[in-house]
């Protein structure tokens, strides 16, 4: 399967980028409305990628999810090339009766079998992930423990 | 410097995705209406940063250019983690007197020294890139040699 993209120059460092009939507005600055950074849209991609695996393989272990999101934090490099030098991944679900090992196996199985983004990115990114998991009661977080 | 995201699953495999007051919808289908899927968004990533830093450095170069583009195309493994077993970036330029060694210059120097989303990327992933120098009378394309 392929996927093609085209970025056309627009102004400045604004480029329009388009995939199929959908477009998306790509700038440099910080302060910018409407459009994205393509290190922030890098970071979207990872979460979203690991977020549907995860959601996936949670339902087929039977894990009852009423709410799911991830928090994504990327630390960037002072000197050029100013990639992400650790990447933060924070899982948090609600729900009840959520299981810690479902939770555990769901993103082991993303991190280290189907998320394509995650598999393209080399060891200079260090990750550090978590997870919570949260009930009417109570909310508890953990350290998943990348395998190295 | 910092970016943070935050993702949320809506339903099915859609998620909203939030940078800032910054939105975007995520989703797994392929024929899918105003959303994007993970892997299109990193082909975006990769295709704005080195878009950006090439515009950059032509114009630190004094070149003229009228109009610049970026196909991105990229072909995915057959099997888990269906990552881009190769990425093919090609580089359009089109404008009067664009010489080719500043072309090759720029795009050297992203590849290999600014771009922070190629910097990311391991040697899982096979890089094809070439470029096209348009003008009124001609259009050339090139292979430019990656440095291995």
């Amino acid at each position: 399967m392929s996927v093609s993209a085209h970025l056309s120059w627009h102004q400045g460092l604004k480029f329009q980028a388009r995939i199929g009939d959908r477009t998306l507005q790509l700038d440099s600055a910080e302060k910018i409305i409407g459009a994205f950074t393509p290190m922030e849209i890098f970071l979207l991609a990872l979460g979203g990628c690991t977020a549907m695996d995860v959601r996936w393989i949670m339902d087929k272990q039977r894990q009852k999810v009423d709410r799911f999101e991830i928090e994504v934090h990327g630390k960037r490099r002072e000197d050029d090339p100013r990639y992400y030098e650790s990447i933060d991944l924070e899982y948090i679900f609600a729900g009840e009766g959520i299981r810690q090992n479902a939770v555990e196996r769901a993103i082991r199985l993303s991190q280290e079998k189907y998320c394509s983004v995650r598999a393209m990115i080399n060891d200079k990114v260090r990750f550090n992930i978590t997870y919570k998991i949260e009930n009417q009661n109570h909310s508890e977080k953990f350290v998943f423990a990348t395998r190295t």
